[in-house]
C-alpha cells in the first residue's frame, strides 16, 4: 500500500496528462479535493467546476456547491437536469438511479466537449466501489474518470490530503435524491415533488436538518431522529398545518424515527453524489 | 315543558303498558337508566338485558356491559353479531351504519319474540334526534322503542333520575366501531379488524384510554389527544415494534392529535350505542 | 362535640324556624347540602334559590350552578351584579373584597324581601372561621345567616351527611373572582376582564382545568401546576398567537408555576363562594 | 352459585350470630363493607372499629382510615403496632410477612377481648384465597373471621352490595408496607424507615400518588408510572436535593418505571390489608 | 465585480497607504479580518488591535476578543467606555445607538492619536450598507475608516480570503448590546444591567447560549430558541429560584421563543460589531 | 514572559536537541503538538508515535488515536497495557492512579529502548504543573519529558502554534478511565469493565457522547447532562432492557444528571492523558 505522497504524485500525475478538465462537483469532501487539486495542478483556465441543478435535489445544496467552487477560485458552469423526462426516473422504478447517472454523466460529456476537456472527473473514492455497480457502470459507459480511486485514496487519504492543502470548508450534510421519500412505482410529478420539497424546507427551517418527509398520497410521514422528537413538540400543530396546507390530508411522525433508505430505495452515496 | 317528576311518571307509565320488555343494553348511562327503570318498574322477572357482542366492539365493553346490567339485578342474555355477513358493512361504505343498526334491532326483536317480551328498547334521548336520521330510521323500521324520547328526556333529565336513584356506575367511555378506523370502501376483514383491535388495546394497556389506530393497509396512524403526546414518547419505540409485529409497516403518530370522526365514517353517537 | 345526627337535628330545627328561605347558591359542596336540607325539610315551594352572574366568574360556573340547582329540584332565580360600579372593586384595592361581598348580600337582601323569604341562607362552615374577618364582617352587617356554622359543621361533617343524603353532584372545582388575575390597583375595565376570561377559556378547552392568566398589562403571564407544563408545550404556540390576538404583546409562561394568591390579592375560600 | 341478595343474607346471618364485633378496618372497600354491615345489623353499640398505626405505613393512610370509619358512624379504637420489634420483620426476611400478620391479628384479638367482642373480622374475599397461604395461615391460626369469604364474595359481590348500600367513599389506593422499599435482609431501622416515608411523602406531595422509593443504602430508585416520567423531569432537580438531604447520596429514577413487587419481596394484597 | 485577488490587492493597498493603523477588533470574522491583513501588510509593530470593554457588552466577549487577538500576534490595547454617562443611551432612547458609536469612534480616534495612527479601521463590510444609516453617519463623523468596504469586500469575499489566509478561529456568536433586553425609554441603571446580565450568564452555564431575559421591572421575560424549550424544563425550578434571587418577581418563559430584536430596539449588526 | 515564537525556537532546540524520540501520543490536541513539532523538526524516520491501549479506554478512543497519528505522517506502533495485572488497580485504590501511570511510562521506556529512541515525550504542558503531584512523579520517576512544559506552554500557546501548523483535527472529547466508574475499593475485573465499557458503548451510539454508567453492583446509574434528559426519554425502555441484558438488574437515571469526578475517583486531566 503506498503512502499519501505516493498517492498525491499518482494523482498530480494523471491530472497532468489530462491537461483540460471538466469536474462534475457536488460541494462534499470528495469532489471538492478533485476540484482544488485539478486547480493546483492545471491552472484555472484549464478547469471548469460543474454544478448540476434539478428538482430532486434542493435549490440551497446546489447555491451552496456554486458559492464553495467559487470560493475555491474555479470557473463555474450550471446546468439543469430534467430528470422527469426519463420514464424510468418518473415512474421511480427499483432501477431508476441507473438512469438518472446516465442522463448525468451525458450531460457532462456534452459539455466537456463544448468546453474542450479531455475528461469528465467525478469524486468517487475507493471506498464507494464497495456501494452498486449500477453507479460504476453508468459512470464506465459514460468513460467519465474517478481519479481519486485511480490513485488508490480511501476516506482516510481524502481527509489527510484535504488537511495538508488547508481545505476547510465543504458541504458536510450527504446529499439524498428527493426520489427516496417515494415509494417505489410512485409517479413522482412536479407537484407532489413540489410538496414534499416544501415539506423538508419548511422542518429544516424548524432547526432540524435531517428530516424526511416520505410521500403515501394523502398522508405525509416524517421521519425525524429519535432523539430530537422531544424537541419537536413544540411545533407539531405548526407542522400540521403547515403541511396541510401543501397538500397532505395527515402529517405523521414515524415513530421508528429516521433510518436512512427506509422507502428500500436506497440510493447509493455514489449515486447521491454523482446526481447533485 | 314538563318537570322531572312528570317525566319519571310517564316513563313509569309507558313501562308498566308494556308488561314485559327487553331491553338493549350498552352500559352507558341512558341505557342504564333505561334498565334500572324497566326492573324497578317490571320486575326482574319481566326485563331481559341483551348484550350484543361482535368484532366490531371491543371485548371489555361487552364484558363490562355483562358485569354493569349484573349489577343492577338484570338477567343477561348475551348475543353474537356477524356483522361482516353484510356486504355494506364489509365494504365499509358511507351508508354501511344503517345496515349495521338494521340488524342489530332485526337481532333484538327475534331475541324479544323468543322470549315473550312485547317490546325492544333501547336508550335513546330527545338529543338523539338530532342526529343521522338513518339511525331512527331503522329504529322505527324494526318497531323498537326509545321511551326516553317518548318521555321527553334530556340528558340534564337523564342525569337527575339516575342521581335520585342513586345509580353511580356506567361505562362513561363513549363506545365506537372499529369500522371508524378504515377509510370508507376499504373492506374491513377479520385480519385487518383483528389488527386494529390488537394495537388499540395495546396502547389502552400502556395508559391511553382514549385512542384511534387508524389502517391505511401498510401505515398504522395513531391519533391520540395532544396533551398526552408528551407522556407517549417513553412507548414510542416499544409502540412501534408491538404494531409493526401486528402487521403494519410504518407506525406514526398523527400530529393534529385526536379528534373523534377524522375518518369522515362519524358514526353518530345513536348508531353507536345501538351497535353495542 | 356533638354527633353527625346531632348536628343535623340542629340544622333541621333552625331550617324549620325559618319557614321560607333564600339559598345563595354556588354548586360547591357546602351550598349544595344547604340547599338539599332546605329544600328536604321546607319544601320546594318555601325555597329559592339565588345564582348571582356577573363578569368576575366564568358563565360556566354560573350555568353548572343553575343546572346542578335544578338538579336538586329547587326553584331557581338568577341575578346579575355589576361589580364595577364599586370603585374599591374596579380599582382593584386589597379591600375590595369586603365591598364585592357587601354588594352580593345585599343583593341577595332584596331578592329574599321580595319573594318573601325571612332569612338569606350561604354555605359557610366552622372552618372558614378562620379566614379573613371582612368575608364575615359583611355577612354580619347583612344579616345573612350561615346554618352549617351555626350548627357546628366542620368539612368532615359535611362529606359524612352529603352522604347520607345520596348527594354525588357538585362543582368540585373551586371558583375564583377574576381580580385575582390583576396586581392590586390595576383598574379593572369591561376589556381587561374579558380578555383574561376570555384567556383563561381558551386555556381550559385545551385540557388544562387550573389555570391562571396574570395580566400585566402588554404581558400575560400563565401560570400553570407545574407537572403539566411538559403536556403544555405542544400548545405553546397557539397560545402565543391567540393570547396576542386577544390584545396581549408577550404571552409568558410563569417558571414558578401555579400557586394560589400568587397576586396577593388572596381572596379566601369563603369570600368566593360568597360571591358565586 | 347463589345471587347478592342470597349472600347478603348469609352475611347479615352470620352477623347476627357474633352479636359483638371487632372489625380490623383498613379503609379499602372490603372491610368498609364489612363494617357498614355490622353497623347495620348489630347497631353501633355493638361493633369497634379497629385502625391500626404503624411506622410500616403512612400517617395519611391512617388518618383516612380513621376519618372513613368516623364517617360511617362507626366507634373506632387505633392501636399502634411495633412491627420492629419482631426480629423477623426487622431483618426484612423472605417470610416476614407471616409474622407482621400475626402480631397484627394477636392484637387484634387483645382488643376484642377486652371491649367483649366474641369475634375479629377482616376484609378477605373469595378472591384473596388464591394469594399467599401465610396470610390465611396467620388469620386462621389467630381465629379471626372473614366473613365475606364465608358468605362467598367475590369481588363483583363486593362493589354491588356497596352500590345497593349507598357507599360511594373509600380508600381507593393499594396500602402496601414500606418494608417493600427495602431488599430482603436488608436490617430496617427507625431511622432508614423514616427515610424512605419522608421521601415517597414528598414526591407524592409534588403531585405523584404512585410512587415507590427503593432503598440501596446511598442509592434512592424511585419507581414511577413511566406515562409520568416526563411530568417528572421539572421536578428533578428538587427531588434530587430533597432525598440527599434525607440522606441518600445519589438519587436515580428506575427507567423501568414502577412495577409493584420489584424488591420481589411482594407483600399479597390480603397482607397489605391486614397489616393496615 | 472584481475577484477576490484583485479586492486583496486593492485592502493590501490601502493598508500600505496607512503605515500605521488602530483596528476596532471585536472577534467577529471580519474585523478579524482586517486585523490579520493588517498584520501581515504592515508588520505587528504598525498595528495596533484595541478592544473596548462596557457593561453593555459581556466579560466573556471582551476576554474572548482579548484572546482571539493575542493568538493572531497582535499588540492589543484594551479600553472601558461608560455608555451610561450619555443620557441618551442611559434613557435608552431610540436613537441611542447613535450615540454609543460616536463614544465608541471618538474613543477609538483618541486612541489612536496617542499611539501614532493614521487611521482607525473598523470591520465593516458592502452588506453592512444596507443597514441603518446612524451607524455608517456616526463611523463617518468619526473619520474612521472600513476598508473591506472601500475594497468591495461582501461576506463571500471574507469568507474566502479568509480560508486562504488560514484563519479558523473567530468569535461565531454575533454580539449584542445588553440595551436590547429593555423596553425603550426604560431608564438603563447600573444595577439593572447587573441583574439582567447575571441572569443571562446563569443561563448560558446550564447551556443555552442563545437566551435573552427581557426586563420588565418585576418580570424577567426569558427568550429560548423554541427547540430548547422541552431540554429547559429541567432547569424551570433553579432559573425561577435563581432569578429571583437577582431581584425578579415573577419569572417567565416567552411562548413565542427567540427572537432578535423582540424589544423593537433592534440595533443593527455594525452598530453592534462597532459597539464591542 | 517569552513570546510564542521563542517558546517555539525552544521546543524546536529541544527536538533538536534528542535526535530520535518516542512520543506518547493520546489524539489529543498537546499530544498532537508534539508529535507534529518532532515530524517538522527531526523527520518521519527518527519520531515513533506510540499508542496504548488498555480495557480500561474505549477501542474507539484507540483506534482515533492510531488514525490520527497515521493522518500526520507518522510512524505509529501500539501496545497494549495490562492494568488489571497491578493489584492497585485492580482494587480500584484512590492511589491507583499513580501505579497506572507508573505502568504506562515503564512500558514507554521499554519500546523506546528497543526502537533506539533518545527520549520518551509526553503532552503535558504548563497548566498541567497545578494537578495532582503523583502524576508528575510517575512521570520524573521514570525520565519521561514534557517539552511543551519545558518550553513554557500554555493552552493558550498551544493552541496558537496549532493554527499555525495548520493543525484542524484532533479528539476534542477529554479522554477517562473506565475506573472512574467503580466506587473505590470495588475490584475490577474483566467482566464488570466489559460490562461498563459495553453500556456506555450502547448509550454513546443512542447519541449521547457526554455519558457515564456507574456500577453499584446489581445498579447502573447513568449520569447524562441535564439539557439531554428531555432527549433520553424515548431510549428509556431499549436502555433498561439493553443493561439488563448485560448483567445489571436495575437500570437508573441519577437525577443530579452529570458531574466529572462523581464517584470522588477523580482522575486528572494529565493522568486520564498519561493513561491513552
Amino acid at each position: 500500500m503506498s503512502t499519501l505522497a505516493e498517492k498525491k504524485a499518482t494523482l498530480t500525475s494523471l491530472l497532468k496528462g489530462l491537461k483540460k478538465v471538466t469536474v462534475a462537483f457536488s460541494g462534499g469532501i470528495d469532489s471538492t479535493l478533485v476540484l482544488k487539486m485539478a486547480l493546483n495542478v492545471l491552472g484555472k483556465e484549464n478547469v471548469v467546476a460543474v454544478v448540476a441543478n434539478s428538482e430532486l435535489f434542493t435549490d440551497e445544496e446546489f447555491d451552496k456547491a456554486v458559492s464553495l467552487a467559487e470560493e475555491l477560485g474555479a470557473n463555474v458552469q450550471t446546468t439543469t437536469l430534467d430528470y422527469l423526462s426519463d420514464e424510468h426516473i418518473k415512474q421511480n422504478t427499483p432501477d431508476s438511479w441507473y438512469f438518472a447517472k446516465k442522463m448525468f454523466y451525458d450531460r457532462l460529456n456534452d459539455l466537456a466537449t463544448a468546453n474542450g476537456s479531455n475528461a469528465v472527473l467525478d469524486g468517487m473514492i475507493k471506498n464507494d466501489e464497495n456501494d452498486y455497480r449500477p453507479g460504476l457502470k453508468a459512470r464506465t459507459e459514460a468513460g467519465a474518470r474517478s481519479l481519486l480511486q485511480e490513485a488508490d485514496f480511501f476516506k482516510v487519504d481524502v481527509r489527510a490530503l484535504a488537511q495538508e492543502l488547508g481545505l476547510t470548508n465543504w458541504n458536510k450534510v450527504a446529499s439524498c435524491s428527493v426520489s427516496s421519500r417515494f415509494p417505489y412505482n410512485t409517479t413522482l410529478t412536479h407537484e407532489n415533488i413540489a410538496q414534499v420539497m416544501a415539506a423538508e424546507k419548511y422542518l429544516r427551517s424548524l432547526g432540524f436538518p435531517t428530516v424526511r418527509v416520505r410521500f403515501h398520497e394523502d398522508i405525509a410521514r416524517i421521519e425525524l431522529p429519535e432523539a430530537r422528537i422531544g424537541d419537536f413538540l413544540v411545533f407539531n400543530d405548526r407542522v400540521n398545518r403547515q403541511l396541510q396546507s401543501l397538500g397532505f390530508r395527515y402529517v405523521t411522525l414515524d415513530l421508528g424515527g429516521f433510518r436512512s433508505g427506509r422507502m428500500n430505495d436506497t440510493l447509493t452515496k455514489q449515486q447521491v453524489e454523482a446526481f447533485a
